[in-house]
């Protein structure tokens, strides 16, 4: 079967992403060493998320804002774990001029700073000084805030949107009065990153609690959405944290309670990144490149007028724009449509395949048969073959426009479920050792080296899990790496478990937590 | 007279700038070298300005994408004139780790880049790189994008929003394939922001070419909007270059003509950034704080129910409620209105000076006698006073809201009207030689000493211009330092000029330009 990529998923799947990034114009390679150009196409997918996590964002109480870039390296060093943590990879600022030296433009000697600056690898510490001048009161509290912002964290493997030196995120951070609220808090933001997951995304998560040795540097608790791709590795896809009051106190964030003593205040920090745009890469695209939630697609719609260079082209044309101009009157999501006449240059057949990789929901080809018959000829994108051949669907044009919202709804819910059986089917629920877990993963790596595929699929395995630390937990990190499994998270609103043997250690199981392979 | 500020415009133009960005919750030092931290009020300002104009942009054809934070050294030195320009003050990475030596966390020796990264100060570099792979043919052309970004400029003297090391932006690079084509698209561009600054932000500009010596380094001409600040000074809210084929040469930007020969591309490059908050600041603030123009305030109506701790609390509170659900379902400027109820502890005596300061346009005090009369008290930011009190207006409720669109309609009007007279009236048009220029400027120092308020209020002189170059220049140059003044620009669509001298050099005038003090 012939597909739009030269390459498939079940052929090589780190090479068919690479080539749905760059056919549908997501992103590409900067030649600035880990930092990406986001394409038109791939920047219009993520203000699309932007808009519609920022309002999510707002109505549940944040306010934007906006803290600086570079962090002094003293703020850094405050914090003992963070450090430990980030210290790293990072990009350091040393000087403030460049010069002239001998012909050759070079950091001026003289311009050197006195404290170095760090780029920003995340806020907590820059933002924990401005919350240490801001909290006075119990009044002052919660204090709820996010940005968006550019980070960098030094990568040695980068690739595009999944692990890059330079990304594009939202990161929340608050202070609270209480442990409680905090607590909260960091289940009220996980919960948001949840449905933005499913509703939005379309991509199906397992909401769950990191493990200790998986924390963020500096949290009590780090809670994460983990998504499946169909490598059936996991992508960590957002994070929450209930820092306790660790930067509080690295910080000395503390209030006045209504009592009158001080305390400090608990903070949480939370953030998703343009790394979601990968993880829709890698949950909905197919062999014939990105099939795009409708919610987050820039375009939903695209028509495209086929030509022929005769006079009826003209009223080709014609149909195509005030059919847009319905359909953009149109409402779906509570928005309006957002639909485009493609009337670039160009061979129609051409077009369609170029809107196909780039995964618009419905791509229109409308002909003079459809101008003389008042109908719509229409691909699916979720479904856009029928055997091999490209499945064109028709409507009557006034159906076609009434029932555009409930269209775009169905390819939503299309998508979602599609991937929600995927990820359900394909987690083990019956492996209570480890040796059946080990010849579990090492048979996809059988599976791999024969293929060349370089995974095979195997998903993720939920296990009984002891919640070791100390040497115990050194040991289960060893033989987690033996499989190159991480222990992903353990999910929300467990049943009690009773009797099971923790897989790695066999001690008595505290709870079950989801293994497998991951981004 | 009382006022809501310490400081007053007359008293300290300086002072009182700083005391309104800081009481109205704008911005402030962040403690890291002349970078700010905008806070969520002033943040809300530039997102309001962020969402409109980028709908402008995207309406005259532009595309959103994201270039890299970090420019390789070795691009930066490749356009000559722009090292120029631009090499002095920027920051540089020079490390990609940190490292703890001797219980000091420091740069890692070993992670030295092997060519340094810069900031960016501005892209055209990095973006001229994709332009030269991404343009081949004239079907290529023009390629229209736009970036919102933060960049970083190192600033000796950094002033809250005016002149920061960081500050955020959006900067619009475009290719063409003729002179034409990118000349048309930097005067149409200079038009977006010149109906920006007065249709949203009401505030009035002139657009004008800058003169030879004032130009973006790398530029073939820059034109600039120039606003009247109220103590006299021009503010440059917005720049437009066009480049003509330099980036392309330095970066071969070439393209295949229709007839098959290999041309170099012509650019334009353009932007705007959070500078235009301390614009909007000086240009209609007064001795009470800030006064935003209702399309860019993040809450146009705040309503502050006036509670005594009694049983007819609940209805007030009930009346406010329903009357902000009436008003966020009306429309003004064809969006939804933005409309508060500030239930926050407080007096609210106290939360109404803090709206007032905030600039908030209006401003519903609601008491129990409101709720009875079904009233609406409120103050107009635009004009607060009668006299020396605050001027409280009544409305039946219904009436208020069947005309809150045409109220902060007039509000835009008001502000705009006024700004518009201030800088019309303070545009000198009678200098003809340097000695009464002279005079003209000087006399405002006297007048600054006199009362310590570190600047006279001389407004512009609009002067005539021979254009010189070379040492006739430089001569120029030193005569306008002397005193303080720089040659803001040429007003567009000028009456040909004849039988002037220049005022400088007396030599045959070729135009008029604006010459001014300037932030």
């Amino acid at each position: 079967m012939q597909h739009a990529l030269l390459v498939t998923r079940a052929a090589d799947f780190a090479a068919w992403y690479q080539a749905v990034v760059d056919q549908a114009d997501l992103a590409e390679e900067s030649g600035v060493r880990g930092c990406m150009i986001i394409r038109p196409w791939g920047y219009g997918v993520w203000q699309r998320m932007q808009e519609i996590l920022d309002r999510r964002l707002r109505d549940t109480g944040h306010e934007n804002c906006y803290f600086p870039l570079f962090i002094p390296l003293s703020y850094i060093a405050r914090e003992a774990e963070h450090v430990e943590g980030f210290a790293k990879e990072m990009a350091v600022v040393t000087h403030h001029r460049l010069k002239m030296i001998d012909g050759v433009l070079k950091p001026d000697p003289e311009a050197r700073l006195e404290e170095p600056l760090i780029v920003r690898p995340t806020s907590e510490t820059v933002i924990g000084a401005a919350f240490h001048r801001w909290v006075r009161s119990h009044r002052d509290l919660p204090l709820l805030l996010n940005q968006w912002a550019n980070v960098v964290r030094w990568e040695m493997r980068p690739r595009l949107f999944l692990r890059t030196a330079e990304f594009l995120w939202q990161e929340g951070h608050t202070a609270h009065a209480t442990a409680q609220d905090a607590r909260e808090e960091t289940f009220r933001m996980l919960e948001v990153y949840r449905t933005f997951a499913e509703e939005v995304l379309a991509m199906p998560v397992v909401a769950g609690e990191k493990p200790a040795h998986e924390r963020f540097p500096g949290a009590d608790n780090t809670y994460s959405i983990e998504a499946m791709m169909q490598d059936g590795k996991a992508l960590q896809a957002g994070t929450a944290h209930y820092l306790g009051t660790n930067f509080a106190e690295a910080q000395n964030i503390r209030y006045q309670t209504e009592a009158g003593d001080l305390a400090f205040a608990h903070t949480t920090s939370w953030g998703v990144s343009t790394r979601l745009v990968g993880g829709v890469v890698m949950t909905h695209g197919d062999d014939d490149g990105l099939r795009l939630p409708p919610r987050i697609a820039p375009r939903q719609i695209v028509l495209i007028p086929m030509l022929r260079d005769k006079p009826e082209d003209a009223s080709v044309l014609e149909y195509c724009e005030a059919l847009a101009a319905q359909l953009n009157g149109a409402q779906a999501f509570g928005e309006p449509v957002r639909a485009l006449v493609d009337r670039k240059a160009g061979r129609a057949i051409d077009k369609r395949w170029t809107w196909i990789k780039r995964g618009v929901p419905v791509i229109c080809d409308i002909g003079a048969r459809d101008v003389a018959s008042g109908n719509v000829s229409y691909i699916r994108r979720d479904s856009a073959r029928a055997g091999e051949k490209v499945h064109t669907r028709i409507l009557p044009r006034q159906q076609f426009v009434e029932q555009i919202g409930a269209l775009l709804g169905g390819i939503h819910e299309a998508l979602h479920e599609s991937a929600r059986q995927r990820m359900l089917g394909n987690i083990r629920t019956d492996i209570t050792g480890f040796e059946s877990l080990a010849a579990h993963f090492r048979s996809a790596d059988d599976l791999a080296d024969e293929d060349g595929s370089g995974a095979g699929f195997r998903g993720w395995a939920k296990v009984a899990w002891a919640r070791p630390h100390g040497a115990a937990l050194a040991k289960v990190e060893q033989q987690l790496k033996s499989l190159k499994l991480t222990v992903r998270n353990a999910p929300l609103a467990q049943e009690p478990i009773t009797d099971q043997r923790c897989v790695f250690s066999g001690e008595p199981a505290r709870e079950f937590v989801l293994v497998g392979r991951s981004y």
